[in-house]
């Protein structure tokens, strides 16, 4: 299966996967319809397919990571739509669409976020698949890279940093948490699925650690110099609210030089280990060379 | 032990153990603040008592429901942080105090149930004492109790019948999922804990189906009568926000007599196990019997 066949098919089998949990859920139409409008928003599904890629690496059947992969993506989209919200971001639009509030308004959308991030774990621990130990390693990752030590710590000290001069170092802390956090729980609830020895894990970690700052530094450089119809949102948006960026740092050139240097360190640790790390580097690349 | 020393010992047993755990989160000042606040803002801790209380009716000890009961109450408390949101209930005091966002503002105060709703599940996997197969059927519980099939899901049944006037049914239907699935979902953690059999856990389940409801006819009543001062928040809100209440469908006389009927109804069926219900009884008592 090349790269772009496997992009494609596993992105649906997660929609699949996700579509069905929300089905199996009773709750009212309307917190359904808000949970599945911005699962159904689309996006690279970076994650879920890091997850995916990663047990393909380690020779582990992908089907075993399903639920984790929808879990992780369900993690993912809640924390958007809390983001998009007036309170905080203020964002209309997300990937070209309406942002959850703007559609089914501040509440729903606060709850809706709220039920994904519960179905997420629960979706790891009804997997039939896996063992009793494997799921508590798996819940344990995602509470500890998603909540105050992860990534809803990272958004607080974004929020903390608006209007405020950042050092580099002060930057990558926070998007370490913010973004980074979950691209490791990614690959690392992967190795976990696929039995990999805490060494391969140390290694993996180096691995998601640079492409965490790799994806970040993409993401500012878009935003300065992106046009909003590809991006499917608003640009210059980190301008307008002050927020330090990799390119207000480095400049804009030496943003994309720091962004080849991760990328190459990325590629290097998975060079360290004795897996197919075929789609893990195709990642990389999705992850670190977008156009501009 | 009596009930009173019950209540007195193991509230401070369960704060202490939730204060332990956000010491020991490294996350912002602000957001570990806020979590504390709320967390410190007292309420009778009824659900995290209710855990101990079914741990020690089976003969187990207290100390091996601690982390799970402070996830119960950390989760309780995210819900009231959310709930007391502008864009949800918009109020300004709960217990005597200013609701979080009137203190650390709205951004904060959404990331800060986001991560002790993410907590709970963290202090359940990181117990020690429990075996993974009970950890992951503690996880299974508080997640379709908590979310969209229970508590967030009766939120949002909540939101959506306002201004409407609703059927004792449906009435009854949103509180069993609002309030109701975290009482029972608190009763039954600690039956499993405690090894209790599922026949047990249905009894169990039956008593905690009518403390949910009594729970709910007496916050009705109080609402109608009960002084500002006592509450420590504003009464008469549910006029306001022109909710169907118990005393509204059933007259207030009709209300207590409910209560009284759904508070023998969860004594009979602890009469049906064989267990020492003292503190379950109290623990009934207390939640039934408010004055008014």
């Amino acid at each position: 299966m090349t790269f772009e066949q496997f992009m494609e098919h596993y992105k649906q089998e997660i929609e699949h996967c996700m579509a069905q949990a929300i089905v199996a859920t009773e709750a009212e139409q309307k917190l359904e319809q808000s949970m599945i409008y911005s699962l159904e928003a689309g996006g690279k599904r970076i994650r879920p397919l890091l997850v995916l890629a990663t047990l393909v690496a380690f020779g582990s059947e992908p089907v075993l990571g399903y639920q984790t992969a929808a879990a992780m993506e369900m993690i993912h989209t809640y924390s958007l739509i809390h983001d998009d919200l007036p309170a905080m971001d203020n964002d209309d639009y997300r990937r070209g669409k309406l942002t959850n509030h703007k559609v089914y308004g501040d509440a729903t959308a606060i709850l809706a976020g709220d039920a994904l991030l519960t179905k997420a774990f629960e979706l790891i621990v009804m997997d039939d698949q896996l063992a009793a130990t494997v799921k508590v390693e798996l819940v344990q990752l995602f509470a500890t890279s998603a909540g105050a030590d992860g990534m809803v710590g990272g958004q607080q000290a974004d929020i903390l940093g608006e209007n405020q001069k950042l050092t580099l170092e002060e930057l990558e802390s926070i998007h370490r948490r913010k973004t980074g956090a979950l691209l490791t729980a990614s690959v690392l609830s992967g190795a976990i699925i696929a039995g990999a020895s805490e060494q391969e894990q140390d290694i993996l970690r180096e691995f998601s650690h640079h492409i965490g700052i790799a994806f970040q530094i993409c993401d500012d450089i878009l935003d300065v110099i992106g046009d909003s119809e590809k991006m499917g949102k608003k640009t210059g948006s980190d301008i307008d609210l002050h927020k330090s960026t990799y390119p207000a740092l480095l400049t804009l050139e030496g943003a994309k030089k720091a962004l080849t240097e991760h990328t190459e360190k990325a590629e290097q640790a998975l060079a360290n280990l004795d897996i197919d790390a075929t789609y893990l580097l195709g990642l990389t690349e999705l992850i670190a060379v977008r156009e501009f």
